[in-house]
């Protein structure tokens, strides 16, 4: 495919106007403001629109989108223990797949190309993944009880099949994260053979990290020491690491952090929507951190929206340091984009730029919430919503265009899904 | 119109499924779970959509819409005195109808059917609100910088003339209200004459209040009081008054709110932007102040979305307060609809009930955002956004419906929107 005469965000995101692109066998092959010579196939017209890198959602647990809703204005432990849990103890691969296919049709429908994923049921989710065409990076996180080898937990079986089944599956598309849910919910000894384990490898390993203050503040009672330090001792950070949440992170561990290049999968909607807190973004930005932003999951969001996650990105460091001047637009569009690919180790995505992974999304410039055009980088982060997303494409894959799926029967899945979340909840009911 | 087969949000702020809303003469005429056996015209398949009332904006400046993007990343002074102002030096009665239009549009695409405007140049706003059909309660705030007579303050002068020509026009939808811009744009002679001239009128007062700390401070070093102490001294608020912002606002304030039944427009969106901070509506409600919510202006917000506006409403007490069960999404709805028209002295308006104002939005239940329904109200404050409306009615007219509009040639207003800021921009740039 051609974009013809289209405005894009730039490896700089600065906006370049009425440029071309070119896209063939996956990759972007051409970016000038002249239009090529060569033959692309289909020419895009541009004109009104903005050609950006998709956005990566950095963290979220896509099966869960059949809770959304379902556990409504409840402190997290019951959240857990009243609601989630047992609805979870009731999927089964099937759900999972309705449930993963419903949350990659909504990231579709908000240029969202890649996502970071942790739950279980992998093959159905997988299912999801390789019919839909989307790109992911996906952990059968490890909970643990004992101090037994790491080797026979059930979980770290899950992964370790997962990694032969999918590692790199679908030409890259896929990758198999290492993942441990969190430290509250591992033993020492097993956050100590994992991070054994992990080195080397060169997997991504995903961990849940002082979203609480009282998961924060209980890890300090037990061992002295914070989570962030406590991995770090464990060896765990010297694996590529990107940590969800940080809420409660302190300036050490922030250092940590830097030291070790981890990523943070900023969750603002989240962490507030739990009551958990607010993370300090513009400090960990200030600080040099790779910061990428997650929706988590619908069932404590409820939306999986990576442009309401943006302006949330934008607006919340202002309100909370009392500062309009920090976190700005292009911070953001960063975060969103090129930030999040790093954090998933896709370092060849992200970047509207010759050789790069065709994974595009297009912006109609021309909406009334659009208007007018003095800040586009700045309507795209402060006014835009998925209601202007045109066109999201993967691997030079057009998978979502007007309103409409290419990969996805979405009748078909919205019935699935419903049929999934409600025969969950009846069989929870019927305890 | 006859609504058939739809869900309604009714007056508790419960779905109620499979319902029927009639429609007549500009309000609602009939409510009942049978279908009525008189006539009301077409016939609206309701199956998969809900009914609500319409939003109320309970705060925005709709010209400033020209605005959008002209003023970025700026601290509070130097966005006012560097940017703003010398744009608004530069528009006209023409360039703020463009400017309101358009944001009559953005408002309507968002389910928005009534708003709260202070600015000037009200003949333009006027021609705007006429043309479009939109329902406004509109003031044009008086600055005042010596203790003469109001009467001789040509703001003031402004504001009665638009009450004589405009108040209660158009059956009633467009409505002047008084206002005062803030306790830092006015001597004190002023505030006080103005308590004294809006008594007993019966006019809504609009006033930013204790928006910024340095404003809230600098009023109690001056007066030793606070701003809505010192309004409240002033007589101000024996008139039914809306305030914007109250993000700082004391114990002792709220009291005065509560004991005076005054408003306030919670504005979370622009506070967070323009580093304002947060206001703490938690309280509010809890003290039984009528809360409201407004965008603000697109200047500091960028969009007039109310149903992102609902969203940070229902998330940030959440996240400031570390409690995940306070501010639900009923107490949003209820934020959004009925509580907005009351703060416009609208009580007739704000619930799907027989006898009020057809002030209504359908929402799309279908969608891949809005599944699985365990929670429809919930889905709709945290899950839904603008793409899930499907109309929106004013006083029983169809001013918008399935992303058209009935009474705004959208291409035209945005064309003459754009040439407005362009021109603006030019004229100040060549200062």
């Amino acid at each position: 495919m051609l974009f013809s005469n289209i405005s894009i965000l730039d490896e700089n995101f600065e906006i370049k106007k009425n440029m071309y692109v070119g896209v063939r066998s996956g990759k972007i092959e051409f970016v000038d403001s002249r239009a090529p010579k060569e033959d692309y196939g289909e020419v895009y017209n541009g004109e009104g629109k903005l050609l950006v890198p998709g956005f990566v959602n950095t963290h979220t647990h896509s099966p869960m989108t059949l809770l959304r809703g379902y556990a409504e204005n409840l402190p997290l432990d019951r959240w857990l223990n009243e609601r989630v849990f047992p609805f979870e103890d009731k999927l089964n691969c099937e759900r999972a797949y309705y449930g993963t296919m419903l949350s990659i049709a909504e990231m579709l429908s908000c240029g969202t190309t890649s996502f970071t994923d942790m739950y279980f049921f992998g093959d159905g989710v997988m299912k999801a993944v390789i019919e839909s065409k989307a790109k992911i990076n996906f952990g059968r996180s490890i909970v643990s009880f004992d101090d037994g080898r790491i080797e026979n937990n059930e979980r770290f079986k899950e992964g370790v099949y997962l990694t032969e089944k999918y590692h790199n599956a679908e030409n890259g598309r896929i990758k198999i994260d290492l993942s441990l849910h969190a430290e509250y919910t591992n033993t020492l000894s097993a956050i100590e053979q994992f991070g054994e384990y992990a080195k080397g490898r060169g997997q991504i390993v995903q961990i849940h990290l002082s979203e609480t203050q009282s998961e924060h503040e209980n890890c300090k009672k037990k061992y002295g020491k914070t989570p962030a330090r406590l991995f770090y001792d464990a060896g765990v950070m010297d694996s590529p690491c990107v940590f969800a949440h940080c809420v409660w992170v302190e300036d050490g561990d922030i250092e940590l952090l830097r030291e070790k290049g981890a990523s943070v999968a900023h969750c603002p909607a989240s962490n507030l929507k739990l009551g958990s807190g607010i993370c300090d973004v513009y400090k960990l930005l200030g600080r040099g951190v790779n910061v990428g932003i997650g929706t988590d999951s619908a069932a404590s969001n409820n939306a999986l929206d990576i442009m309401r996650e943006m302006y949330l990105c934008a607006l919340l460091p202002k309100g909370v340091n009392h500062r309009a001047d920090i976190v700005g637009a292009k911070d953001v569009l960063k975060m969103a984009t090129v930030n999040g690919y790093k954090s998933q180790g896709r370092n060849d995505c992200g970047v509207i730029k010759k050789g790069f992974c065709a994974d595009l999304a297009v912006i109609d410039l021309r909406s009334v919430n659009m208007c007018p055009e003095f800040d586009i980088a700045g309507n795209l982060v402060y006014s835009a919503g998925k209601q202007n997303v045109l066109m999201t494409m993967v691997d030079g894959r057009v998978l979502y265009r007007n309103g409409e799926f290419t990969t996805i029967d979405i009748e078909k899945i919205k019935a699935g899904a419903n049929k999934a979340a409600r025969e969950t909840e009846n069989e929870v009911y019927a305890l």
